[in-house]
């Protein structure tokens, strides 16, 4: 295969030429996945050009590969035939997802490209709400009824079976359509022909609703550990399926939402390389003056402290250090209980259990940190007058304010998903800022409190 | 179906009164993967006494959902042959991560109950490294040769075809048994009986190496959309399938490790919920002490500034306001940044793209920032004398940082990821707290400048 950089100069380069014999042998020996990509970075004159001339597995794939203006501008270019032989070879999911980026006027106006039975099936795509089960589901499966016999089957899988992957699985519907079985393949080709379909069935078989959120259909496929799924409205008539691929993305896509939203942003629902500027500092800001606002509040708790810091300024030094780590502590609990809930490992009637660890896991930790600082002010005192003659003061106040910060950190950070979840929210917006935010103004008032108890009538 | 509550006690009273006939009715409608979880919390014995009268298939479904202990404990429980039958049932890539827990002579002795063929096929397995396409693949794929008829593959596929839903593609070996191509079953179906194997063929196929690692793996399914890829050793042999179901729990841990090591912890490697208190204690540990010993350098930082503070308290009110503000700005540029590498949305090269972004993002979101906490100084100002005659300094000072602090903190959180993948680092390691961290040493340090700048001959 000749080298990426060079694709793209030989296909102009034979297009130019009107070469298309050689253009066909020069694209035979690619997979449609690994040269669309490469393909894509052409110009859209050049790939209308190309598309003519190609196959429509490759143009379909490559069409996918382009962002939506490019995606476009490239319809336009062609002529309506070609612009609808396209639209009608895209996988009807991609298909849904493009026309779904469009303004209404623009999709009509495509859709109408579509032949009959495709435009149906568009259209009745793009009534289920966005990230539903009805949004993904594509009509590459083969349904048969339980009183045709084997041999009858496999005739009509050679005339209707779809040329996709997914033909592991044959639907029995009864005469409303409805779903009632699911039997493997295998076991037509190895039942007698006059066998009847009925006598095969064992009516087990699992499936997923058209309104299901994507979410949920991931969970449904997580427990079933099957390829594809067929998916019932709401008369159990059997109206598609999903295959188990549309679920990495979703997976992907989710995951992506928690981890943005746990760095304490809006999920940003594009990627970050071609987000619009504006519309990222939009989703980034409101969630920092929130928890700017929430973060005023450790200026108005150390303005109650503003005496004692004036008397002993030594106090203020390690503010940032003890406040911190409660932050630290408080973000890996939050981290941790969030992805848990996220894979379903507790549910939140356990919420006592997971208190009762981070109070655990907070002392441990709480008690580690406490000791590293208050040898750190030890060592330096013992070589230096840094802290002063009342070093041990203040090497007590940060060792023991550390300990009631990171257990309180470790709750809270905890407690917060849980009770999240149970009001209604997103466990994931309680996220590592949030929850730092949070931690930081109490955690002023611990340690202030501990250096008035041990510091009174010595330095306060 | 009866009430899930209901099952435990159902089961337990029909194994007591050993009324098989009744047990297998009972059962029936479920689908295992249903009836295995609510099973599997049985006790042990009873357990293995349903094992005993049931179908394999739920006793193998059932196994995967206990923990190992109680695996291991049910296998003694049951005689040599119904443990053999069992592990024999369980699916090669279960199996695999069964026996892997075990030491190793309890792993060998368990071996030796499988039948050779299988016995051999686990050693094999065993053989892969941690995490790598070899440990997840499975034997249920079939192999033909180019010179066969359609004929002789449909024979073979009902006689040698294995029940699992794997079953769409048919691989084509040479003599050395080197994958040389897959075929669709479907084309099988529709092709003349004495075709040819390889007038089929097409010498399209993507494979997997058994050596890769499952992330590349992954990123292979999700650029070729399949639900299944066969497997090649190091001479191109044909040693396995992998199915894509494996990949969505790929996805999923991969996911977890990422968010967990996000959120200032090494990855747990186990379940929140299971994992012992003293080893998530040393997981949280090891990084909460190394933050911590970093966000000591704050109190070095300030102590450069102790005169300033002594001077002018009003100063160390802002200071966790300040510095919290560009750790925030921080971790979601990290987090997007990590997320982003991730999915591979662009490479180390692009750095300089990522760079400009963050900073005209910094720049706007600092600003935001900047003229919140400017309004909140000057409109307290208005109402009281909290901040003294010299508050517009106060407000100045405080705004001004933000801008620097969330500019600075932006920049390090997005930059800092890609140095530690062009270092050979998990560019996740650079957590939110981490991040935040470093912004915190850095911030007090513009703080107090820009500070010195503003009062200089005022206030200090």
């Amino acid at each position: 295969m000749p080298a990426q950089a060079n694709v793209k100069a030989d296909l102009t380069a034979l297009l130019e030429r009107k070469d298309f014999a050689a253009l066909k042998r020069y694209l035979e020996p690619w997979l449609p996945a690994d040269i669309a990509p490469i393909i894509s970075e052409l110009p859209v004159e050049t790939l209308a050009a190309l598309f003519r001339a190609s196959s429509r597995e490759l143009a379909a794939t490559t069409f996918a590969y382009l962002e939506h203006a490019g995606q476009h501008k490239l319809l336009k270019l062609l002529n309506p035939e070609q612009a609808a032989a396209l639209l009608n070879a895209l996988p009807p999911d991609d298909r849904t997802a493009f026309l779904n980026e469009l303004p209404l006027d623009v999709a009509m106006q495509l859709l109408s490209m579509l032949t009959p039975d495709e435009q149906e099936l568009a259209k009745s795509l793009l009534a289920y709400p966005e990230h539903s089960v009805g949004r993904m589901m594509t009509l590459d499966f083969v349904a048969v009824h339980p009183a045709w016999t084997v041999r009858q089957v496999l005739d009509y899988i050679r005339e209707h079976g779809y040329d996709r992957e997914t033909l592991n699985l044959i639907y029995v519907v009864d005469e409303e359509g409805r779903l009632i079985d699911d039997i493997r393949v295998r076991r037509f080709l190895l039942a007698p022909p006059e066998k009847l379909v009925r006598d095969l069935m064992d009516g087990n078989f699992a499936t997923l609703a058209a309104t299901d959120d994507r979410e949920k259909a991931l969970e449904i496929f997580r427990k079933y550990d099957r390829v594809a799924l067929p998916v019932t409205d709401e008369h159990r008539k059997l109206v598609g399926i999903v295959t188990v691929d549309d679920m990495l993305d979703v997976a992907s896509a989710e995951a992506t939402e928690d981890i943005q939203k746990l760095g304490g942003s809006e999920a940003l629902d594009e990627p970050y390389t071609t987000i619009a500027l504006s519309k990222m500092v939009k989703k980034r800001a409101s969630w920092l003056v929130v928890l700017f606002l929430g973060e005023m509040l450790t200026a108005t708790a150390m303005s109650y402290f503003e005496g004692e810091i004036a008397k002993a300024v030594v106090l203020a030094l390690f503010v940032p250090l003890v406040i911190s780590s409660g932050g630290n502590a408080g973000s890996q609990a939050a981290t941790l209980v969030i992805r848990a809930l996220a894979l379903g490992e507790f549910r939140l009637h356990d919420w006592w259990r997971v208190m009762r660890r981070e109070l655990a896991a907070g002392l441990a930790l709480g008690l580690i940190l406490g000791a590293v600082g208050f040898l750190r002010i030890a060592l330096w005192s013992a070589f230096s007058n840094f802290y002063g003659p009342h070093w041990p003061l203040v090497a007590a106040t940060v060792g023991v304010s550390l300990v009631g910060v990171v257990m309180w950190g470790s709750l809270m950070g905890s407690m917060l998903p849980l009770l999240l979840k149970r009001l209604g929210f997103d466990p994931a917006t309680s996220s590592a800022p949030f929850v730092a935010t949070l931690v930081d103004v109490t955690g002023l008032v611990i340690y202030f409190s501990v250096a008035y108890g041990f510091m009174r009538g010595v330095l306060l």
